[in-house]
């Protein structure tokens, strides 16, 4: 059982959580939990640190994975939670190319520009995977994916949902639009979502929290459309939006939910 | 303009803000920024606290409203967040009886049972008016409307929305039902929620973050629903569901939504 902080694993552990440049340089992430921890792709695992405690309560989980038993006071020191859950995995980063992102016999993707809130984000990964959206595009200056918050969010679907960050989203957005694609701004200005068809290749674009999207990505897009809103509400959070276009989406994409 | 915090109102304006009681004994709430100001009915605005910068930006604002000015030192005291936004205002609790919330030609009422997380809350409470939602109903252990980051996270929702908090969540309900309402929980082995119609008296259930809806609230509920989820996904979270839910009965009450 590893019980000093000084332990090199430890040390470049640490290095890690606190860090986001140095996670990135090792092309990892950190995952905690022992339902992310059971989430894990035995592809991506490179090691987890667990307490005796956690270990012994989820003993099953552990068998064929690469593992250290860690002291409780180690455990605080690289666990990045007030309320650390006694075990913390060191996960391998995926690298996607927009074609794979926005491959497919059908896809529905989601292009993310400048969204700063990594709840936000992590929520949309997560709502995006049981919508059945296929791949997520974000631009640059979109929060850090393996922020450890946004990974918490994802709920493992970070795992599982191909993604990736580009240059200059409303030229990948032109490109595809040039390819089947049809793409939809959330906008507050827009003609109401109901009014189109998300059943062939789609794109929903989302911006920034407060200042939405950019002008070059309304330029780009095929469609501006408004989800309706009653009362005196004058926007929606942006997972909340996200949720309400993926949901019509697949709404839309099975024929037994259209009957109403 | 007042530049001590012993000031004898900014005291007590403190004293309110770390304090979750004495904001409920004095029957008020606390509201920061200038966004969430313009907001504030007048019935229901008591005072406001503002720099002398922040006024000389919104001047029209103000006019008719009672406020005083404080140094930027005092704006720092009585200010929850990290970056103060220059104006605080304290803002009359309202009361609604469940008959007041549940009142109207054909509502559409959400039932909160012990929701934890304030950002969810006042997600829910925003969209819910964008949504058409009538009037909320939330456990007694469910977090507080009037915590600070819940306020903000209605973006002004909490002054229009009626809700209130009841002791018995399941026995509200069952009289509800009673009375021509149908009650809709969401739950994880439930039918397709698309399988009904929100378009008479409705009530969606939603349960705790992690714990979901409680027995005794699943049995008084109609019907129990579930929301389709693709890949690995294995719920939503509560907000997320509340929006699904919410966005549905808001396509089926309004014709034009329904042409698809």
């Amino acid at each position: 059982m590893i019980t000093s902080k000084s332990n090199a694993k430890i040390k470049s552990l640490i290095k890690c959580m606190k860090n986001a440049k140095e996670r990135k340089r090792q092309d990892v992430f950190l995952v905690e939990g022992i339902r992310m921890f059971s989430e894990i792709p035995a592809s991506l695992h490179v090691e987890t640190f667990v307490t005796e405690e956690c270990y012994e309560k989820h003993r099953a989980l552990f068998c064929g994975m690469v593992y250290e038993l860690v002291s409780e006071q180690v455990m605080d020191a690289i666990s990045d939670t007030k309320t650390p859950q006694g075990v913390v995995s060191i996960v391998k980063r995926c690298h996607y190319t927009v074609e794979e992102v926005c491959k497919g016999r059908n896809p529905l993707i989601m292009a993310l520009e400048n969204l700063q809130d990594p709840g936000n984000l992590g929520t949309i990964i997560r709502t995006a995977e049981g919508a059945g959206v296929t791949g997520i595009l974000m631009s640059r200056d979109t929060v850090d994916v393996y922020n450890p918050k946004v990974v918490r969010a994802t709920m493992g679907s970070v795992f599982r949902i191909p993604f990736c960050y580009v240059e200059n989203l409303a030229e990948i957005v032109e490109d595809l639009n040039n390819r089947n694609f049809t793409t939809y701004s959330a906008y507050l200005q827009g003609n109401s979502f109901y009014d189109y068809d998300y059943q062939k290749p789609t794109i929903f674009c989302i911006g920034n929290e407060g200042k939405g999207l950019s002008k070059e990505l309304l330029k780009a897009a095929t469609y501006k459309i408004t989800i309706p809103m009653k009362g005196k509400v004058e926007s929606l959070n942006a997972a909340t939006a996200s949720t309400v276009l993926m949901y019509e989406a697949l709404r839309q994409r099975n024929s037994n939910y259209r009957q109403k």
